[in-house]
């Protein structure tokens, strides 16, 4: 039995947790709203985040996250990206040297453009650090619906270590080499599924969705060859199978946030309602910064970011993005 | 002004005449059945295949193809995979030298495991050979959504031919040189997309058809590179972006057809009670027989063909498939 720490009681910290604790595992999430922890603990559900699924009575959920960490040789961090650093400098020196920790979050951080494990590794540097990635609704995973992802990591052993940790017979886990291209797609497909819903909002077709998605892909993929990762990553699980789940489920927040913006909601009216994050907008930010650093053109992240945080309104950044001349059907 | 011939009045050659016809090129229709020519020329509809579209005036159909290639300087050949070197045939001999021919249809002759462009190269040797392809629903193209799509030859000359004659402002062609990866990814991702109407039919959720979309994509690119194509071309609008549109989209026929087979149907009886062809049944047999000629595992494609055509139940295939242990998670 593995001692796992969970920090992020959000839908997919709660999905792993509840995971690893059906796996027998002996596992403890922290939560940062009081209401989960003890929802957790007594009623073995997490109504804000996860409502209607029921957990593993063998799952507690606590309060601290030093606490949550104490004696764990796994620990996975599932904050919101904004939240990450802040969750792991809290239990900075309370880790263990050569503790596993997987990160589980897709996103970049905007002030830094760090993505998720080079902030856990740069806290944490005694550690050793995998990135969880793939198409995978939380929900679905709950529900027994046969999944598959990938674990990512510097050295082959640590992504087998992680590898092993999840791995059921319903939840497959991969091992990949290509921690940068793994975490890249994770986080900026969330762009793409804003676009998606976009197009979905404004009652277009299959058609141009199917072509966006493939440009799309295109752009996170130019950018992830700049930034050293191999372009076959991209049309793996962690790229193309996670950039079709998120742009073209019901299920997805960020396209969901789409739909809202061409509704005419603003990014201020959706955060008001929806206590989730859409990832995806902050990854707009970031994703941009990027492209800029590298020399890389991300037209349809930028257009994505003048809709979210420059007032053009959703109809009028895709029409510009439809009508623009594409050099070539190729991503270099 | 252009004279075009289109043979094949099935609804994707029915889209391309009118499309042509209202750019203002002149444009002759060959359909098999004498209702339909009767009805484009009288009514200015195609009542069998693309219903509630109101063609272009312009547009005229004949029931002898000899007669609607007379003096054509550019030919669509758009009939069924089955019928492609029949009809080709029938107009060997009445074809000027430079004639360009476009190929719109997507599969491969079970017989020959020929490519369609292939089996008219071979026809008519003195033509200019080009193919069409990419995601492209005929009733959304009818209803101006955006659409972008690949025209592929072996010279960049022919290519852009191809591009000059289709394009306008809503149905975008970019040229391609790759067309052996762009015939392929038209044809085989048609029985991808009979899999994952299976999943969708046995009730399974979004993580398992992106993972099977991933990896179908991936047997695909694998049997493509051993054919000499490019792996980039499976990452673009011919290969990625149109085996999502046929494999997530309602109006997909072979879709449809895997959610039937899921639901106890066999490929009888969806061909009894459809008169559109769901081209991915006959290529799940050419796909499967390229594999075993180039030595390549196509897993997903082999399922399908044994549920089809060997009887096993869906539910069995799917789970057998699911079950696999994958190599690695690329696809070479």
């Amino acid at each position: 039995m593995t001692r796992v720490a969970v920090l992020g009681a959000g839908s997919w910290g709660t999905t792993l947790a509840n995971l690893l604790a059906e796996k027998g595992e002996q596992v403890r999430i922290w939560a940062f709203e009081g209401e989960v922890v003890e929802a957790i603990n007594q009623r073995h559900e997490n109504p804000l985040f996860l409502p209607g699924v029921r957990l593993a009575p063998g799952l507690t959920a606590c309060a601290d996250a030093r606490e949550a960490i104490a004696e764990a040789s796994v620990i996975v961090s599932a904050a919101p990206s904004h939240a990450v650093r802040r969750v792991i400098e809290r239990i900075r020196g309370n880790v263990k040297a050569g503790t596993l920790v997987v990160s589980a979050t897709k996103g970049i951080e905007t002030e830094t453009l760090a993505f998720m494990s080079a902030i856990i590794a740069e806290c944490l540097p005694e550690t050793r650090v995998a990135a969880l990635s793939g198409p995978s609704f939380a929900l679905e995973v709950c529900q027994g619906q046969p999944t598959l992802v990938v674990a990512a990591a510097r050295t082959d052993a640590i992504a087998e270590d992680a590898q092993r940790v999840f791995a059921t017979s319903r939840f497959r886990v991969y091992s990949h080499d290509d921690v940068v291209g793994v975490e890249l797609a994770g986080a900026l497909k969330n762009v793409i599924a804003i676009a998606a819903g976009i197009l979905d909002g404004l009652g277009m077709g299959h058609n141009p969705r199917a072509a966006l998605l493939t440009r799309g892909l295109a752009e996170i993929t130019r950018l992830g060859v700049a930034l050293g990762a191999s372009p076959l990553t991209f049309a793996g699980l962690a790229g193309m199978g996670d950039l079709i789940l998120t742009a073209t489920g019901d299920l997805s927040r960020n396209r969901g946030l789409g739909v809202a913006l061409a509704q005419g909601q603003s990014l201020e009216q959706y955060r008001a309602a929806h206590r989730s994050v859409a990832e995806g907008a902050n990854t707009s930010k970031a994703g941009a910064a990027l492209g800029a650093r590298m020399g890389v053109e991300l037209p349809i992240i930028e257009k994505v970011g003048d809709v979210l945080f420059n007032g053009k309104p959703a109809r009028d950044g895709l029409a510009e993005l439809m009508a623009r001349e594409l050099k070539s059907e190729q991503w270099r």
